[in-house]
Parts: C-alpha cells; structure tokens; sequence
C-alpha cells in the first residue's frame, strides 16, 4: 500500500508538473513581443563606468603623435593622410565603428605661392630695400623646417603690390580708423594692426574705406605673451609665442564655402562670381611676427597713439606720420606688400563614421571636430582629432564585441577646411539640411580639446546645462583624487541661477568659432561645444600662443600644454559620456526649465536696457514678455507630465512624443528670414549680435541702430525684432505644450 | 481496487488540471502591455463604411440654408453668425468635436464706404453726367435685397477720383498694354478690361506702367455666359450671370496679412507700412457688370481690336480713339471713378475643433474650408463649410459615442478673411509654423464643394493621388446606381500614367487659389484639393457664373448646381474616406513612386525645353538627372522595405520611422531663399511659374528670363534654380533612403 500510495503520489506530483509546464508553455498567452523591454530600455550606468575606465592617455597621446607628424592643412597631402589614418581606425575590425567613409566637397581655398612667396619690406625713396620681413618662422626643432610649413599668410587676401606710408591702426577696428582719420589722411597708406578687437577680415574691410591700401596683421606680445618678448622667455623655453611666431588664418566673415552659399559644394553646383564675396580683405594684407612688426612700430612717427593702444614693445608707439619718424633709418620710406596669394577649387574631405541605433535608427546624435590644421595643429585641431578617435576606439570595440549598440544612431564627423571657414561642417549641413534638422536630438563638438590644463569650459544651449553636469559630476579631475571635473570647473567659472543656486557657467553658443555653428545657426539643434581651458589668473593671453603657428606641435601639447595628456582624458571622459547619455537616455536629458532662464536673463536685460525708450515710440515689449512666460509655463507642464509618466511601461509613442518636443523645440528659434545678410544666422536665440549685449541679438543690434540713426524706420526695425522673437518664442512653447 | 484506481485517476487529473491552471496564470509570463494591440491597429473598412452611409445630403442642404441666411462676408457681423453656429455645432454634445474655439488675428482689410459708394460715370467736357454705371445689382430676390449685399468692388484698389478718355485694354495683361501703347498714348486714360487672363490686381498694376489712371473691369459674357446675354437666359432663368452681376474680388497678389507677412498678425505685431505693401492696385479700380460695360465698349472710337479681343457683345470691340466713337452720345466725354474704398484693421476668427489622437496625438489631419463669403456665399464658400459640418456631425457622434477616436489628431480650420488673400489660414501657418510643420501628416481643402455636378476633381501632392483613387472608388458617383466617383471622374478627365495605365487626372497645386496655399507652398505639407466640377463639354464658363455676385445664393445653389445635394454628398464621403485614411492607417497611404512619376516627367520637360541651350552655355543638367534618379531608386527602396515588414507586429518605431520619412519627406523640397520675391513661396516643386511650362517652376522661369534678356547674369541664374532644385530633391530622397 504503501508502494502503491509512493507510486500514486509520484505520478500525481508528476502530472501536476506536467501540467504547470503545459500551462505556463503550452498554452499561448497574449505574450509581449520581444520588442517590448528593449523599447524601454534607458541608459546602462555600468556601461557609462566601464566607457570611463577605458578611456587612456596614452591612447590619446599616441593618436596626436600619429596625426601631428607632419602639416595637414586643408587639401594637402598630409591632410590625405590624416583622412587615412582616421579610415584605418575606423574601418578596423576590432575597434572601428559599423561603416566608415569619405565625402567630399569642391570648395574654394586662399593659398600662397610657394614659388614666389609673399613679401613684405621697407623702401626708401629710390626702391632700395631697407628692411624685409621674415618670409617663415624660426625653427627650433626639424617640425618647423618641414617643407609642407605653409607661410604665413592671410587666406583670401587679394594678391597685390600696395606701397604706401606706415600707420598703426591698434586693432583695426572702425572706431580705430575713425581716430586716425582726424588727424591722417588714411590714402594711400598702409596700415599695421594687431590681432584682437575686430575680425581678422575686418581689420582689412574697416581700412579701405579710408582708402588705406594694405595691411599688416601682428600678435602683440602684451596680447599673447603676457609681455614676455625675448626667446629665453618663449618656446620653446615656454609656452609663449616666439618672437617670429605668425597666426595664420582665414580672413573671411561668413562660414561655409563662399563660392556656393546655401548650396553643398559639388562639381556642377552653381557658383556665385568670385568678386561677388562679400565679407573679405579688399585690400592685401599679410600677418607677421612681433620681432618684425616691432622693428617697423617702434620707428614711426606722428603723434603718440592714445594710451591703450600702447602696448607690450618698450618704445612708444606712435600713429605713423603717416610713415617712419625723421630721426629713423626709414625716414621717408614706404612699407610695400608683395602679396601673391591665389584661390583655387580643390577636392575637401570629411570623413564620417557611424552606430546605427537599435531602438530609434532615425535619431541622431552627431559628434564632430575637424581635421585640418594650419601646420603640424598639435592643439588646434589635433588634440581634439585624438579624442574622438580614442572615444570611437572604446565605443567600437563594444559595438565589434556585441557588448552595446546605442538606442539611436551616432554619426562622427570629422570635418574638413575647417580653418578656411568651416567648410566642412557646414556643406554637410547644406547637402543634407531636412534630414539632419529632422533626426538631430544634439551635436557635440570638440575642436581644441585643451586650451589649458586648468578646467573645464562648456558653451551650449541652455537645455543641455544638466546633461553636462551629470557627465562631469561622474569624470576625476586631471591632478586630483577624488575632485570631479565639475567640482574643479565650479572653481574657476561660476554663476548664481534662480534655480541652482551656485553652478558652472555654460556659456552661449552666440558665435560661430568652430564647427558647431552650422548646427546651432543654420539648423538650430542642441549642441555643445567644450575642452579644457586656462587657468584665467595666471594668464592673460588672448589664446594659447602657439595658436595657427608653427610651433603648436606634438612637443609644445605634450611638454606645455597637457604633460600626461590627463586633460584629453578628462574631455574624452566627459564628452564621451554626454554622447552615451544623448544617445542611450530612454528620455532625452534636456532641461527646459534651464533654457526659460535664460530667456528670462535676457528678457530682464532687454527690459533694462530698452523698455521706456521703446514706449516712447510706442513699441510694446508685452509680447516678449508674453512668449517667455509662455514658455516658461510650458516646459514646468512639460516636465511635470515626465514626472507623472511611468515612461519605461508606457507606449513608446509617447516617449517619442516627449522626446520629439525636447528635440524640436530649438528648431521653432529659426527664422530664415530675420538676418538675411549674414550667412547662415536664423536662431533668433543665439545669432552672433554686435551690439555686446546679453539679450535676443536681433533686438540688442536693431536698438543700438536706432538709437545712434535715430530714423523713424530704424525705430520699426525694433518693433519688427521684437515681433520675431517673440513669435519664436511662442512657437517654442507651443512645441512643448500639450499637443494641440 | 478499481475504486482506487479511479480516485487515483480523479487525483492526477485534478492535480493536473491544477497544474495547468497555476502553470497558465499563476506563473508571471512576459506578458503584452495593453498598448501594445493598440499600436499595430490598422484602418477599420467597416467603420469607414459606416461613415459613408451616415453622410446626408438633406443634412448638409439644411447646413446650407443655415449658413447662407444673411451676408457673411469676413469680420461682418454675417460671419460672427456664421463663427458661432459653427462653434455650436462643434461644441454640441452629442455630435460635437472634442473642443472648439475661435482664433482671431487683426488683419488689414479694404472696404467700400456704405455712406459713400463707389461711382463710375461718363461725363461730358462740361461735367455733366451723361451715363451712371449701376451701383448695385438687380434685385430678383429679397436676398439681393439685404442691405448687407457689399457694393462690387476691388478690394484693396485705392481711393481716388480719376477721369479720362475710355480705351479697350482687352484682359489688362502687360502684353494688351503693350499692344495698346504702340498706337495709343495711354497717359491719363481710363482702361476696361475683362476678367480672366491676368491676376485681378495685375490689370491695374500693368496698366499704371503707361500712365493709365483708372481701371474698370467686367466679365465678358463669352467668358462665363457661354455667350448668353440676355435675362431671359441668365438667372433666375438659368445658372448664368445676369447683366447687372458684378464678380466682386481681393485685388491684391500675395496671400497672407498683407501689413504682417511672415508674422501672425496679433495685436502687437510689427506692421510694415502700408506704402510698401506690393502687388496691389497702384490706381483705383472698379469692377462693373456686363450690361454697363456693353454701354462703354460698344461706344468706344479708335481702331477695330484685334480679333481675339471682340468676345460676346454684338458690336465691334474698338481701342477707344482714346475715348468714344464721334458718332456716340458719348463723343468727346471722359470717363470718370470715384472710389472711396478705405483700409481698416479689424479682427477676423478662424474656427478651430479637434479630435485628439488616441495612438499619435503628436501626428495631425488637418481639414480645412474658410467660412467668409462676399455675399450670401451659398457656392462660395458655404457649400464646403456645409459638407464640413456634415463630416464633423458624423465623426463627432462616433466620438462621442465612444465608438472611435482616430489613430491621429484631427484639427478642423473654419478660416477667416479667405477672400481678402487667403488671410486666416495663413496667419495660422505662422503662428504655428514649427508645430504644424513637424506634425502635419496632411491638409484637405475643400473651399467651394461643387462648382457643378458632372464629376469629382482634385489636385494634390502626387503622393496622395493614391489615397484619392482608394476613396473615390468606395463612394458611388451621384446619378448613378454602381458607378463609382472614381469610374465617373476617369470618363471626364484622365492621363496615361507610365505606371498605372489610363487614371483620372489628378492635379498640381502650384496656384494660390484657396486655402491650401500656405499649407503647401509654406509649409511643404502633402495637401489635396477637392470638389465637384464641370461636364467640360457642356460650358466654357470661367468658373460657375454667379460666382463672388449677390446671386450665389441657396437658391442659385439648390436650383443650378446640386439639386438634391448628392454632388456635395459625394464630395463630403469621399473627402472625410481620405480623411479617415490618413488619420487611421498604420502606414500612412502616400505613394512616392507617383511623385517620382511626377519628378520624372518634369525633368523630361525640362531636359527637352532646356538642355541644349544649357549646354551651349556650359551649365549641365545632371545633377538634377542625378536626383530624380535617386528619387525614384529611394521611393522603390522603401517601398520594398515596407513590403518586407510585418508593420503590425514589429515595434511601433518602425512604423513611426517609415510614416515620418513619408511625412518630412516634402519638407526637403522647401527652400526659403529660392524664390523670396514672391511671398510663402518655398517649395522648389509647386512654387507658381509664369513661363506656362509644367516643369520645375524656378528653372523655367529663369530660363525664359535669360532666354529673352540674353544676358549672362541671367543664365547663371538659371544655373542656381537648377543647383537649388536638384538639392531639395536629392534631399527627398535621402528622406526616403536608409537612415543613415
């Protein structure tokens, strides 16, 4: 019996078994497809750990030895072999990403000719050559005696052989020329300018209207050097310029190929007449170095120039006669420019590299820095160059071994004829304008990846403050144990918000400095553009001084600007993990809130500086007022329906939905029509503004217009300003707002 | 024992069926989310069967009668009766929208002056009046009656008071002044035209060019009447124009606010000055009836006209001499205006009601009619604001029933100040620019419903022809028993598609001439406009006689045009069959190989009118070979790409990424910059063109203008419309092409 009861209970408990298998397996249940969890899926912090610790210096540092072992500026052999060098990586099979290749643009480039090189020199009375300046800089090292050393020269200057009487312009700022036209007659004269204050074009375009003919272009050592002139002082004892180091450059306005505006350069694309280009020298004009452009200062004549455009050479210096001072060698001698520039139609390369995106293949999340360099571009662009190619190294590698595949698509960018104007970028925003503005949730942009190695700097658009945060809070500091990135960035650059309390400045992306201008002007999507930077209390220098020269190499990065190569680290880290987070977030980690202050800040500002005067002529500033509450109630709705959202369980149509808001929300700041004459400027928000206020640009310029012309139809313009931003604005909030 | 085996059987079958029940819902198995079946759902073909069969044309004849009780012409207090019956009956319980409400815009309007009336007079060289053109129209019924009847004229002709010697300037078209002016000195002459041929404002616009200081126009009875003149003929005997009948109309040429373009025209707004307002009448303007303009014209001295000038009266159309013939009782008079029509700002509603989306409320249908009239408007506009009304008391009731609510959002326009220049729709499209932009999936314009009752006609994206065909096959022709509108419409208007063999011609909509002017030109949005229209064989009317007259009325409507309202039913099942399709389906139903059809057959236009010229000029055509091309090799790519996917089971991101490189795909043709003379025109495919060529409007018109100037400027203009049209569409394509 016994038996039999084991028996019977063995097979009971085996039917039931049997039965729970049937019915959990067998029996189909409306399952969920398996499609469900990976919609849902949000950013994997482990796999945000693991990026960071793969992340390495060394990595980096031989990445800029590869890439700075010989000049690759924009078209030249050597930038072909750069575009190589970053194919190679990443088509490789082990650490490449899932496609990779070139592209390219036929754009419009300014070289000098090597064959007869230009020229700069003093000449008395009877032709004789008193003086010449230095055709190339002084090397130091075999980097600066490498053949493919372009001269320094002013690209897109005109060729051209101006003779004339010397004078010293400052900067060459209009208010410069005015001040030297009351007392000189500027025609016929050439005009020496130091770096700084006006564009570089612009110290050539301000000049001609008074007839000036040529002009000189220099690096004061007061500006760069700290005042530091003499060799034991500077590299390569230093990081200061040497006394014949020249900043070479792109003396163009506007960005983009200025052959084909609006249009991506291709071989049959219509261009627009050469002498059609606006925003260039009309005049030759050539840069030099301090040591020259002492010997011809110090020597002039004149009244003594006014105090602060006195600067770091220890003589007085003098507004020109016009022209050299009696007691001089050069009394009675011209300055003569022998400039033979030319342009040329040349072949430029970007080349792009790619993740599709499992879950949103259709959004991107674009990560870009150019390639070009002026000379061997150690700092400028290579140091960026090495991280990128380090942060694809380690995301490749997780991609090739099935560990990661990204929610959306990451496309890497690495740019050409950056230094030309930006071309690169920018023709790529042209060729495929309604696809990028369409599927773009952010662009990062890291050109110099270190300045300095101080601290972090991040200029971006407001809604991206947090994002940047979050990924520096996570990254060590360079120099430290347990500092973050952000509790050191916190130390050296800081603002009260309304919000935050006491933060990092985020600075604006207001100018068009690096590639990201494409993205935020022309095509209004979130971007960030960040590095290392100075350690403003201990130096004053406009820029780290080997910028554009032919010193900014593998030795000057490694020895003066990031021994250990920790900083590039740190930017790779933290660059590399708001590109994780932008493209893994289940949620787009955009704040809204954040970019309402700042509209806000500048609507304070604008109420300051302009609402009484505006309603003396009548002109309302409610509506911007209006738009601004608006969108400041829209993103708190916006984010309290986040918050009341289960989003990981909810139908993916609406993450996208709230996703889509946050995405295009920036793109309702577009208005294509609102600043027609300058190249590429259409975010109401951000557009550059020379008015030097903190307020909607549009608005800030069309006021200090006004008030200086004081024209009835200046005053309107105001008014028109006013009504665009503010139904920029609202259009915004709308984008926000419930969905109807 | 056999008990025993029993109850052990009992045990294990009862055990087991414990088992399988624990095992199926005791044991947690993945299972679906409830959204998850929502999602993959398709259109229902039996809820659009229940649709067509509640869409009543005694409903839509009561909506009617409604509507065209009093006058209703924009911001009358006729159209704010017409704003709150509609608001009634979106807001009604039981057969209402979700939610309804008014959306007003201060918009700049041209009226007649009620204490003083527009006069045109014959006065002889003492002043005396020897001839008085009516000041209304005759009387047949009290509707013609109502004080609120607006006196003919042209709105937005200024006020004034010419006087001159009469000529014949036949259509008022530059090429008819130009003729005139070889054998006349039109200086200080008074010019009559007839409708049709130019703009209405280019009649005066082209005659001010020779001095001409007054312009009358009427409609020629060859034009509408199909030549008939006399009252015996013309209605209340027919549908045809009586003599007194005066075609009243926006004399203006751009769409849109005209003191606000680009700007929604809110109280605050920025207004540009009136004096820079272009493309209306730089001198006053008057429209008259056939029966005065007969008593001119026929009295006109001067040369016989040319052959193609003498249209309907029986008596030679002279030149004038100027002035009239010798023999008349005219002999020696001049003819003189006093117009005293004034501008006013004054606020217009649109009316607006939404159904939310229950799967992609962020994804719109928008369905549209504008509400004002002239006069009683029975045609124009009330027979689709009934068919409207009719379409939203179907799908209201269903909603409110609980029985349905649409995939997407639906949002229904009742637009303002239409027939001032399209103003309420476009004031819409720019407050809402970025908004509708990205979320639009399509617009439906149904203005005038029925124009006649022979057969449907519709114009439209060529990737909606498809869904157009889907409806009209499923909506039986009215008059008929079995004959679809689909089968009707191919017997009266048909082509031979290289794909699809013979089809019913489907429109472009590269005018201006209703409401979805800003939806397509502006905005870039899939747009179709539909109604019910001529038996082509039957009369060559302009357009139907009574149009923008006091006798388009109910009963004109009810008598000539639809008795028994089955062409407006037909018009309002076959457009709310599109509506309920492009709201509803999973995929959305756009075919872009019909739009590559369309590309292709441009390009072949093109390539025949233009190419070797070109050539001999150096400009080539490939690139825009090149990108048709790839249009067509995209549209098959995805097209395949959708064959091969199980849509309805695979996640809702991959039928969300197909519908939105459906939807943007358009968007890629816009370009701001291409065409910024011409207000709101931004799309490089539909823009207007004046070359008559139906090809790529930029070109052709860049084309003629070279061809006839010859000069070189010219022609490279030609070169950027080329290089401007074979971007947007190489970046069409790319919408439609793999991500990445």
């Amino acid at each position: 019996m016994m038996k039999e009861v084991l028996i019977g209970t063995l097979c009971g408990a085996g039917l039931f078994t049997i039965g729970i298998l049937i019915g959990h397996f067998g029996i189909k249940k409306d399952s969920a497809p398996s499609w469900v969890n990976d919609v849902g899926k949000d950013v994997d912090e482990k796999l945000i750990q693991q990026f960071l610790s793969e992340v390495d210096a060394a990595q980096i540092q031989e990445n800029l030895r590869e890439l700075t072992k010989k000049p690759h500026m924009a078209t030249t052999a050597g930038d072909e072999e750069t575009v190589q060098f970053v194919l190679k990586r990443w088509q490789d099979p082990e650490t490449g990403l899932e496609k990779a290749w070139r592209q390219e643009y036929q754009v419009y480039l300014s070289f000098p000719n090597p064959e007869k090189p230009n020229k700069v020199t003093v000449v008395n009375q009877s032709d004789a050559v008193l003086f010449t300046v230095r055709e190339k800089e002084k090397p130091y090292y075999p980097e600066q005696e490498d053949p493919e050393v372009v001269q320094p020269y002013a690209a897109y200057s005109p060729a051209g052989h101006p003779k004339g009487k010397l004078v010293y312009a400052n900067q060459g700022k209009a208010s410069d020329y005015e001040y030297l036209n009351k007392t000189i007659d500027l025609r016929g004269t050439i005009a020496i300018t130091r770096y700084g204050g006006a564009g570089r074009g612009d110290k050539a375009i301000n000049a001609a209207v008074y007839g000036v003919v040529g002009v000189l272009v220099y690096t004061d050592p007061l500006d760069m050097n700290d005042g530091h002139l003499s060799e034991d002082k500077t590299y390569p004892n230093s990081w200061y310029l040497p006394p014949t180091g020249v900043e070479r450059g792109a003396y163009s306005r506007d960005f983009g190929d200025l052959l084909t505006p609006y249009l991506a350069a291709k071989e049959e694309t219509y261009r627009i007449p050469p002498e059609d280009i606006t925003g260039i020298p009309p005049i030759p004009t050539q840069p030099i170095g301090f040591e020259d452009a002492r010997a011809l200062i110090c020597e002039l004549g004149g009244e003594k120039a006014p105090s602060d455009w006195q600067r770091g050479f220890n003589c007085t210096y003098n507004l020109g006669g016009p022209g050299f001072k009696s007691t001089s060698h050069f009394n009675n001698s011209d300055v003569q420019l022998d400039i033979f520039n030319y342009e040329k139609i040349v072949n430029s390369s970007n080349v792009m590299g790619v993740i599709t995106g499992s879950v949103e293949p259709d959004r991107y999340v674009i990560y870009g820095n150019h390639r070009d360099s002026w000379v061997h571009g150690a700092i400028d662009p290579s140091s960026g160059t090495s991280v990128m190619l380090e942060i694809t190294r380690v995301l490749g590698r997780m991609v090739k071994q099935g560990k990661w595949r990204p929610r959306r698509s990451i496309i890497f960018g690495s740019w050409g004829a950056e230094e030309f104007g930006l071309i690169g970028s920018a023709e790529y925003t042209e060729e495929y304008f309604t696809k990028l503005s369409e599927r773009t949730v952010g662009y990062i942009n890291v050109d110099i990846s270190v300045f300095a190695n101080a601290t972090l700097r991040a200029s971006a658009m407001p809604s991206m403050q947090n994002v940047i945060f979050q990924a520096s809070k996570q990254v060590t500091a360079p120099g430290f144990d347990s500092t973050s990135v952000y509790d050191n960035w916190i130390r050296y650059s800081n603002r009260t918000s309304p919000t935050h309390g006491v933060i990092p400045r985020v600075g604006y992306l207001n100018g068009a400095g690096s590639d990201y201008a494409a993205f935020v002007h022309y095509l209004g999507i979130a971007s960030i553009d960040m590095s290392y930077t100075y350690d403003r209390s201990k130096t004053n220098a406009r820029i780290y001084p080997a910028y554009h020269t032919a010193y900014d190499t593998f030795d000057y990065a490694s020895k003066y600007i990031d021994p250990g190569f920790v900083s590039h680290q740190a930017v790779g880290r933290t660059a590399g993990n708001i590109l994780i987070r932008l493209a893994d977030s289940l949620l787009l980690p955009f704040n809204c809130g954040d970019y309402a202050e700042s509209l806000e800040a500048y609507l304070n500002t604008a109420v300051t500086l302009y609402e009484a005067k505006l309603k003396a002529k009548n002109i309302s500033m409610e509506p911007l007022k209006h738009a601004v509450a608006n969108f400041r109630k829209a993103a708190e709705q916006l984010d309290k329906m986040i918050q009341d959202s289960d989003l990981a369980n909810e139908t993916p149509l609406k993450v996208r939905k709230i996703n889509d808001q946050l995405m295009l929300m920036d793109r309702a700041f577009l208005n294509p029509l609102a600043f027609t004459h300058e190249y590429g400027f259409r975010h109401v928000i951000w557009a550059s503004s020379s008015s030097g206020k903190a307020t909607f640009p549009g608005i800030a310029d069309a006021f200090a217009k006004a008030e200086s012309s004081g024209l009835a139809t200046d005053w309107q313009k105001v008014h028109y300003h006013l009504s665009v931003a503010a139904q920029a604005i609202e259009g915004a909030a709308d984008m926000l707002s419930e969905v109807i």
